[in-house]
């Protein structure tokens, strides 16, 4: 890691580094990609042979995209597991990633949290922290992460056609539900849990190379994601069966059906894969058929009563 | 680029992204190893064959790293820069980037000035923004940079000997003079150019590749970063020649002789590279022998006078 600036030290970048972010991995074969990890002016890294990289960069701001008040533990899994989440809906497999983090304060309690955290994610998910900076200011964390996929195997958000399904990798409607059940002042239960350490479903994507003809991961919510995949697929539409949304009964149980629906096909920060599977392909264990590709442009939803209506791209609110 | 979360759209991020950073490369070659940019969850790239990868990641703060009231251009420029010297330091070529970009508001005439100073930069260097995110908060710049280099032929900290000389790729104390010459209103001149537009010294590093023994490039200053060398290197020592020390004397001519050499010794954001060389290196052209490896620990200092000071390795002030 390097330092941004000599006047930009107050915080003895180098002694906080060593103290929490020099980690040993914990997973068989992790860091055989690494020839030098922290410590130099950059990393330096030995790409698989014969493979493709993935690299993806997300920032999370205090207050914005996790409360002030969460624990320094699951702040450091939730960053991480967003850039994961990417790297999933790519197919790819993790391999290292680099922290920006910007501290208002040196607070060793909630360095040693937060690094925990991240690195306990890091090493189930077998991905080595290779460099980065600290540096001081308005708390923000800053990930950028990368994997490798065979050459060609890729998963990308264009491929769908018409009369594929559409499938779902688990329920949605957890992350949100779980943000406003938070914003309430409830500390614990499924929703919470999705919400502090959403679960990047890397096996699935992995799994889906050559299977799904496109791949999405549910950050901004099954409408606004699906669409992305219908724009970048050519300007495809889309049909959703109510009667098919995967519902966790006990996740979303103190929501009344309207907003149910609205959770489950609008509430983003969900992080579980959409895909696209041609009729012949076997649907994945665990997942979810919740409508299928067709060639009229928009999203329609197919009520429990057999009705067809229109969804705005843009949401469930125009519903 | 990906969203970070459905909440956060206030700014369109991505016809934000779409207008200022979908950028085509002007630069022969640049790009071949982008089999897919920004668009999806995360950019494909294709490692070069029989290459190492070096990644660096380094953010920079409005009001921290560079003024307010500095240009957009210049900031663009800078804040790739930062990262580019990185690279260099490392002795390899530049691949690729992704930016993540804080915003308080959308400022277009702001976000067309960045683009414009990052691409000059990123075109120049031959270097692809393939991803990244815009989120909205306090002005900060986040930029994770990729390059490569002939598998083990990454230049290192850790590789000094104790009789071999120090090397200096151009003159160092510009940085911070110039910053504070923008302290004071300047606006122009030598020392502010160096500080706005910093030429991070890609050429001279790749031709080090198996020449320099250690390399680092000059953020700290050149006490603070001949220290990390040092460190690296199993705990050696210096000796500087206060009369070899490179003087601009056009850049630092309103300065006295102890502000200069506090400038030269102590200055960081120089972004030149330090290196060393065994006896029988030649010196590359416009590079500057500043002193020689010790076996003992410690910098002195070899005065005009002929006498041989102790240097704090924390810097100039405890001289």
């Amino acid at each position: 890691m390097t330092s941004a600036s000599s006047s930009d030290n107050p915080l003895d970048e180098f002694s906080l580094i060593r103290r929490y972010f020099h980690h040993q991995p914990h997973h068989a074969g992790q860091g055989d990609s690494v020839s030098m990890g922290p410590g130099d002016d950059a990393a330096i890294l030995i790409p698989p042979p014969g493979q493709q990289l993935v690299m993806t960069q997300d920032t999370s701001l205090e207050g914005r995209h996790f409360p002030a008040d969460m624990a320094a533990a699951d702040v450091g899994y939730r960053c991480l597991a967003v850039n994961l989440s990417d790297l999933a809906a790519m197919g790819a497999c993790p391999l290292w990633f680099l922290l920006s983090l910007t501290l208002p304060e040196v607070d060793e309690d909630w360095l040693a949290g937060f690094s925990h955290g991240m690195f306990e994610l890091a090493d189930a998910a077998g991905i080595a922290l290779v460099g980065g900076d600290i540096t001081r200011g308005p708390l923000a964390v800053s990930i950028q992460a990368t994997g490798a996929v065979p050459a060609g195997q890729a998963l990308r958000r264009s491929g769908a056609r018409a009369g594929e399904r559409i499938c779902l990798g688990g329920v949605t409607g957890a992350g949100l539900h779980g943000l406003h059940l938070w914003q309430q002042g409830r500390r614990d239960g499924p929703a919470i849990d999705h919400f502090r350490r959403p679960q990047p479903q890397l096996e699935l994507g992995q799994s889906l190379r050559k299977r799904a003809s496109a791949c999405i991961d549910i950050s901004d919510g099954v409408l606004a994601d699906l669409n992305h995949v219908l724009d970048a697929s050519g300007g495809l539409g889309a049909q959703l069966d109510e009667a098919a949304l995967p519902l966790d009964a006990a996740i979303l149980s103190d929501c009344d059906h309207q907003e149910q629906r609205r959770l489950q096909l609008q509430g983003g920060d969900d992080y579980v894969l959409l895909f696209t599977l041609a009729t012949d392909e076997p649907i994945p264990a665990g997942c979810h058929v919740i409508g299928h590709i067709e060639e009229a442009p928009g999203i329609r939803l197919k009520t429990m009563a057999g009705e067809i209506r229109s969804l705005s791209a843009k949401g469930w609110q125009h519903f």
